[in-house]
Order: C-alpha cells, then sequence, then structure tokens
C-alpha cells in the first residue's frame, strides 16, 4: 500500500504547490492601463479557441467513449483521461494568459524578476500536469484494480493530446506566418506592431498551442509510461488478480511520486542574481534540471534498496534519466543561438530563402541523430538490465522530473507573449531586449520538450507493444513476413502524410488570417495611422 | 542455353540499336557558331566534371575490390560492375552534351523535330544502361557460374550509382541555386542570361546529375532486379551445381531481353505530327512507354507459355508492370503543371517564399502516398502469387522497359539544356518557347525515373533480403527483439542524415559559384554591359 499512498501524496502536493505559485504569480503587478487590455485581448482570443476547440473535440469523445463501453468497457476511464488531460491545459493556459502581461510589467523591473514570473508560471503548468496524471492513473487503479482498464485513461489522454497539440500547433504557425506575411511583408511594419491585428492571433496562438497542446501532449506521455510499466507487470499475469504490493506495480508509481518532489524541490533552485547575464539566467534553468534529476537518482535507488527490489531496475531508470538529459542537451545545441548550427543557419539568411530553407531543414535532419542514438542505446541497456520492463522503466525515468522540465517548457510561450504585449504597449527598449532575451531562451527550453515527447514515445510504445504481445501471446512479428514488411513500409509513410496534412491546414489557416488582416486594414479608419513604435 | 541466346542477343541488339540512334542525332544541324560555342562549353564542363568525380571515385573502388578480393573474391566480377556503370554513364553523356545544341536548332524548325533529336539522345542513354547492364550480367554468369560471383557486379553499379547520383545531384543543385541567386537576384538577369557565367554551370550540371548520375542509378537499379530474381532462384540449393535450364533463372534473363525488344519497338511509337500541341508530345512518349509495356505482356505470356512455366510467374510480372505505371502517373499527376498539385503550389507562391514552401514540402510529402500503396500491394499480390520470387519477378517486371522509361528521362535534360542556349545564343522568342515546353515536360518524365528507381528498390531488396535470410537460414527478423526494433529505428533515421549532408553540401557548393561568378562579374571588364536579350 505504501505505493498507492506515495502516488496520491505527491500527486496532491504538486496540485497545492502548483494552487500556491500559481497565486504568486497572480498577485504580482498586471502593468499599466493599455498592457493590461492587450492582456485582455490575448486572455479573451485563448478562451475562446480552448472553448471551440473542446466543443469540436467533444463528439469525438463521446462516439469514442460509447465504442469502449460497448466493446472492452474501458469508456469510465477514457473520459477521465480527456477530462484530466482537459482540466491540465485549462488550468495551465489560464495562469500563462494572466502572467504574460505581469511578466512584461516585472521585465520594466529587470531581467530576474520576469525569469521568476515566467518560470513560475512554466511550474504550474508542469506540476498541473504531472499531479492530475499521476493522481487520475492512482485513483483509477484503487477503483478498478485492473490495468487494461487504467490504459483507457491513457486513451483518453491521447485523444485530447492529437486535437489540442494539432490543432493549436496548426493556429499557432498560421498565426505566426499570416501576420508576418500580411504585416512584415506587405505592409513594411515590424513584427508585432500594435497596428497589426494579426498579433494577438500570434499572441493566442502561443498560448493555445505551446501552453495547452504541448500539456496536453507531454500529459499523455507522462501517464502512458507510467501505464505501461504496470502493464509489463500485470503482462502474462492473467488471473493472477491484484498485485498492490508487487515490486513491478510499485515501483513505476512510487518513482513518479519521487519524480514530483525531486521536481517540486528543483524549482526553488532556479533563483539567481537581480543583475544576472543571460547565460547565468541559462544556466538557472538548467541548474533546476539537473538539481531535480540527481535528487530523481537518490530517491530511486533509496527506494529501491529500501524495498528491496533488484538493483538493476535502478540502472535501468538511471539510463532513462541520462537519455533525457543527453535529448535536452542535444536540443539545445541545435536551437541555442550560443551554438554554431543556430549561427550558421541565421548566415545562410544572408543569400536568401532559398539558401535559409536548404541549411535549416538539413541543420534539422541532422539534428535527430544524437535523440536518436541515445533513444537506441537507452533501448539496448535497459532491456539488457530487465529486458522490456527495463525499457518501461526507463521511460518513466525519462519523464518522472516532467513537472520541472515542462516547466521550463511553458515557460517560453510565456516570455514570447510578454515581448509581443512589450512591444504593443510600447514599452521602453530595454524592456522589450530582456523579454527578447527570455523569448529566445524560451524557444531552446520549448524545443526541448519536444524531443521529452518524442524520445519518452519510442521507449513508452516499445513497452506497450511488448506487454501486448505478451497478453496475445504473439511470439514473434517477422519482418521477413511480407505483410509485416508492408505494414513497416506504410507506417513509415504516415508521418509523411500526417505532416503534410497539417502543413497544408497551415497554409489555410494563414490565409485566413491574412485575409482578416488585410480586411481590418482596409476597414478600421485611422488604423494604419497609428503612431508606430 | 535459349535464355542465354536470348540475354545475349537482346544486350547487343540494344546497343546496335543506341549506336545507330546515336549516329542519327550526331548528324543532325549543330546550330549556328554561338549555338555551337556555347555546347562547346558545356560539353567540356561535363566532360571535366565526369573524368574528377572518376578519379576521386578510383581510389574508392580499387580499396573496395581489394577488400573483396580478399574476402570473398568478387573483385573482378565487382570491377566490371564499377567499369560498365561508367562506362554507360560515359556514353549517355557524351551523346546528350551533343544532342543539347542541335535540339535547340531543330527548335528553330518546329517542336516536333526538337522532341525527336533530345528523345533519340535519352534513347541511347536508356538502350545503352539496359544492353550493357544485361550484356554484364549473362556475361560474368557465362564465366563464374554462380549468382553469388554475379551479385558483385551489382555491388559495382551501387558504388558508382552512389557517388554519380549524389555527387552529380549536389552539383547541379549548386549550380541551379547558385546561378540564380546570383544572376536572378543579385544582378538582376533574366534565368539562362549570357551574361551569368554560372549558367554554363547549371547546363553541365544537367548532364553530369540528371543524365550520367540518373543512368548510374537506374543502372544499378535494374542489374540488381535481375541478379535478384536469379539469387532467390538459386537460394536454398548450395551444391545444386548449375541450373542453366532451371525456369527460375531462365525468366528473369529472358524477361530482360524481351523487355529491351519491347523497349526499341517502342520508341518507333514516339512520333508525331509537325504542327502537334504540348499535349500530344506528351502523348506521344507516354504512347512509347504504354507501347513497351504491353508488348513486354504479350512476350511474358508467350515466354511462360511456350516454355511451360508456371502461369502465376506472368501475372507476378503483370503486378510489378502495373506498379510502374501507376507510379509513373501518379509522379505525372503530382509534378506536370497540367494538374491541381503544381497549379497549387505555383498560386502559394503569390505570398511570398514561406508559403511556397510550406505547400511544397506538403505536397512532395503526400504525393509519397499512391507510389508506397502501389509498391505494398505489389509485393503482397506477387508474394501471393510466387512468394518472394514472385517479388523478384514484379520488381524485373517493373524495370523490364526500361530502355523506354529511360529514354523519356534522360530527354529531360536534354530539353533543360537546349532551352539554356536557345536563351543564351539570343534566338527567337518562339524557339525558347518550344524548349520551354519540352522542358516542363522534362521535368515531370525525370521526377518519373527517380519513382522507378524507388519503387524497385524496394521490391529488389526484399527479393535480396529473403535470398539472404534463405541463404543464411535465418526463419525470423523478430520486431519483439529489442535490437532489431532499434535497428529499424537507426534505419528511419539514415535517410534524413543522407539527406541533411547532401543538403548541406549544395549549400557550400553553391556558395562556391556565387563566389566565382562575383568574381567574373567584377574582374572582367564589359561583362555586365553586354548586351542582354
Amino acid at each position: 500500500m505504501e505505493s498507492i499512498i506515495v502516488a496520491l501524496a505527491a500527486g496532491c502536493a504538486a496540485l497545492v504547490f502548483a494552487a500556491i505559485t500559481a497565486m504568486r504569480v497572480l498577485s504580482a503587478d498586471p502593468g499599466n492601463e493599455r498592457m493590461r487590455a492587450i492582456g485582455d485581448a490575448i486572455r479573451e482570443g485563448s478562451g475562446t479557441f480552448l472553448r471551440r476547440e473542446y466543443m469540436v473535440l467533444a463528439p469525438f469523445v463521446i462516439v469514442v467513449a460509447v465504442g469502449l463501453w460497448a466493446l472492452i468497457d474501458l469508456s469510465i476511464a477514457y473520459l477521465a483521461g480527456t477530462i484530466c488531460s482537459a482540466t491540465a491545459g485549462f488550468i495551465g493556459m489560464n495562469v500563462a494568459v494572466r502572467a504574460n502581461v505581469r511578466t512584461a510589467a516585472s521585465a520594466m523591473r529587470g531581467l530576474n524578476p520576469a525569469l521568476r514570473i515566467a518560470f513560475s508560471s512554466g511550474s504550474v503548468m508542469g506540476l498541473t500536469v504531472v499531479g492530475i496524471g499521476l493522481l487520475g492513473v492512482t485513483i483509477l487503479y484503487i477503483i478498478f484494480q485492473e490495468i487494461t482498464v487504467v490504459a483507457g485513461f491513457g486513451f483518453g489522454a491521447s485523444s485530447i493530446a492529437l486535437f489540442a497539440r494539432v490543432g493549436g500547433g496548426i493556429f499557432t504557425k498560421a498565426a505566426d506566418v499570416g501576420s508576418d506575411l500580411v504585416g512584415k511583408i506587405e505592409a513594411g511594419i515590424p513584427e508585432d506592431d500594435p497596428r497589426n491585428p494579426g498579433v494577438i492571433a500570434d499572441n493566442v496562438g502561443d498560448n493555445v498551442g505551446d501552453v495547452a497542446g504541448m500539456g496536453a501532449d507531454l500529459f499523455e506521455s507522462y501517464v502512458s509510461s507510467i501505464i505501461a510499466a504496470m502493464a509489463l507487470a500485470f503482462a502474462g499475469t492473467a488471473g493472477a488478480g491484484l498485485l498492490w504490493d508487487a515490486d513491478r506495480v510499485v515501483l513505476p508509481l512510487m518513482l513518479a511520486g519521487a519524480g514530483i518532489v525531486a521536481a517540486i524541490l528543483g524549482t526553488f533552485v532556479v533563483r539567481s542574481a537581480e543583475d544576472a547575464s543571460f547565460e547565468q539566467l541559462l544556466w538557472a534553468l538548467r541548474r533546476g534540471i539537473f538539481a531535480s534529476a540527481i535528487l530523481l537518482v537518490i530517491f530511486a535507488l533509496v527506494i529501491v534498496l529500501a524495498l528491496d527490489m533488484e538493483i538493476v531496475w535502478f540502472w535501468a531508470i538511471v539510463t532513462g534519466l541520462v537519455a533525457g538529459i543527453i535529448i535536452g542537451l542535444s536540443t539545445e545545441y541545435y536551437t541555442s543561438y550560443s551554438y554554431k548550427p543556430t549561427q550558421q543557419v541565421a548566415e545562410t539568411s544572408q543569400t536568401g530563402a532559398a539558401t535559409v530553407m536548404i541549411s535549416g531543414i538539413a541543420t534539422g535532419m541532422i539534428s535527430t541523430v544524437v535523440p536518436l542514438i541515445a533513444v537506441g542505446v537507452t533501448i539496448i541497456v535497459a532491456y539488457e538490465l530487465a529486458e522490456f520492463y527495463g525499457v518501461a522503466l526507463a521511460g518513466v525515468g525519462l519523464l518522472s522530473t516532467l513537472g520541472i522540465t515542462l516547466a521550463t517548457d511553458a515557460y517560453g510561450p510565456v516570455a514570447d507573449n510578454a515581448g509581443g504585449i512589450a512591444e504593443q504597449a510600447q514599452l521602453a527598449p530595454e524592456v522589450r531586449e530582456r523579454t527578447d532575451a527570455l523569448d529566445a531562451l524560451g524557444n531552446t527550453t520549448a524545443a526541448t520538450g519536444k524531443g521529452f515527447a518524442i524520445g519518452s514515445a519510442a521507449l513508452t510504445s516499445l513497452a506497450l507493444l511488448a506487454a501486448f504481445a505478451i497478453e496475445a501471446e504473439i511470439a514473434a512479428i517477422n519482418l521477413l513476413d511480407h505483410k509485416v514488411i508492408v505494414g513497416v513500409l506504410f507506417g513509415a509513410m504516415l508521418p509523411f502524410l500526417f505532416s503534410a496534412f497539417t502543413m497544408k491546414a497551415v497554409g489555410r489557416a494563414a490565409m485566413s488570417i491574412v485575409e482578416e488582416v488585410r480586411r481590418q486594414f482596409r476597414e478600421i479608419p485611422g488604423l494604419m495611422e497609428a503612431p508606430s513604435v
């Protein structure tokens, strides 16, 4: 029973800490009247988008729930998954759309206060996701006492993640491209110029895509990694009854709980002197992530030793953590302007769109190598340690400190929004400089979240595949079977198809935004004559 | 022995017909003095490039040959493969660099004479590739009487294909991008303007990349498809001795021979009225391909019935042919300006580089779906008909009429060159219009060749994998084995890595060309003052 108590307590602690942090953010100065007006517009737009998105989602969720109820009776867990994911996204975004003006206002005082507001807002998102996620899995497990039912919770989270990530992502890119096209290129006014009506849409996009969408995505990754490890613990034990105290079931839950504690403690390290340089601020975030990782290693060792579990499980967890850190550092190398890849792409932009596209796509493609090798080595080492259960544990390890890694991600769009507000409210140039610095840092940390989601997805889906094979008594999936090869080819084609669909959707949505902004330029008298910055 | 005689006779027929066609091309009017001067510059550049490329390749080939000699004694077949591939590329390109001026000169008389010269030049490439390819495989088989040794011929062809396709492709794209950047964008002069020194480099690139490079690529695909089918015929028969007359060995060779005859006959159908419209010219090419395909079906049926082989083999060949036609039509749909995809990409270019890139990449990604489904269905149907030997036969069927499909591909760069020469020699606008029409058609047919190469590669590599598994007595490659999954992940990453390397190489090479052209603009007095078109 200890594992259940630890998991419940940690989940509640995450939510309590998130609530306290949210109140601290909300108590900050929201800036002058103009900033508040801009913030209200972003908040209103984000709220409208999320409501519409959930309304589109509702019929889909209901149909799937009815189908699951009719077929395999997972509908309650499924619905719980959708509701929990949507709630986490809703809470996180609602804090983010209030933190943006407060970050801009704090940037008037200095870089560090602004970082603290933006990062705190990110922490609310991170801790809400892990808190609700772990509580959801644990409570459903207590009620149904069967992991196959709890798996429905993961399906629910997947449904929301699919729509929120893709829908939000399409809107945010379309708003970004559309407002730049019509503003920077057609009208010849600067980025985030208050005269460009597309700028609010761009800021709304950051919140619905990069806060709510990414939150839903990682919520799904997080709960699925725990469920995969538990499913493997149960696999092949059909009819073995309740496994409350089986080590293999206890460990993922306790590990997730320990991860929450490590993440909360890690957030306290994200502090910095008032006159901190940009590099020091970057290290402030990194310090938080590293501190959490080290704490988790210690906690994991204590758990494994105290409960007399197999020591190889501890090492499997460590491989996942190491893979996460490698993926994070590699992403930083490829996306931060402190390093060569980004600088080289910037250089090629001097010879026009063609060369920057070639070098940008090439750099993006090369950046897949290190994460893939990290995941590959992790799979091999974790499997050698404890077979597929080891791989599942590595997945849990990779995401266990999600509370803080997601915080550094969700901080990014808040900083981006703050920059937009500073520009639109025509704040002093040094304020904009500070928000730009925070934004650049945020672009890097936001990319890290994607690497985490994909890396953990590889480990988790392999663990789920193994659990399925054990349950269904499939001994081998033979690549020399021509149907399997065709399946692999077909699967390799799907990312291209789905990417194409989303890119085409971005194109269409961007054109709608261009047309709406053009209409406003044309029909609102005096809009273009307003004073520039 | 019939199969050997048919194969040798067909191979010789291909070379004789190629020689006659080459002489007909060379006897055409090479145009006025200025055109000949431009043609000489292109020929000189292409020759230099190919010589340099082969010089870089030589040490690599020697090292591999020594390695193969030391390890498994395939070095003679391997060297033969490299030499045959290089020879085919050399011959095809040497005709192409002479056909370009002659196509431009013929375009002064009309669209149809120009089409005939350009297509004849393509036929020389196509028939040289299949002639040398089939003769090489057959003669090595006669000498060594072991398919594992003949496989070395395929390795040799692969070596050349790798370097020629990638090296030529990098140069052609770099010259294209570089000369456009420095000419169209920096200097503000039109495409193919005679004042732009990069234009000759661009024309050279078409020859070394899209003629010699593509020829080497498809030479490798062609011989590998035949070798794969023969390897499967031998697989599992270790020590069974000579299989001259085994049906499974006879069929691929006879089929390749029949394909050559079908291709030669098909070229005669590529004729059209003197006042033909563009659509009619397109149909002239298509008619040649379809006629060859129908002839091959008839020949294949006759062979299978006359030699009393299994009728399912005939159907397996037909599935490959059908897959080829579907891939060809799908490629045409996605690359010809007669259809929606290309038109939509062109439309999005009106809103700038960002939107055209998004829609272009999205359209490219979607275009993978139909060819992949065609290949997938072919694998399943061909396997159901005759297991992996059926898949191998489908691969042979797909490429059996390569003599004519490669002709329509290799025609493209000749037409492109002719357009460049017409512009540089300041020929009348209607000449340029005609070469532009031929060029647009060539862009579509050139894309088709890539689809053929990739589609057949999927079938051939699956057949080779199966042959290897049978020889090595591997019963299953289990996707539930963690090492296999890691291998699949790693393999999925490699195309991204290699694409990135080539794209980066294009970027670097394009910058070198930009610098060289800038230097010439700066240092050659009066260059920019020369009269424009």
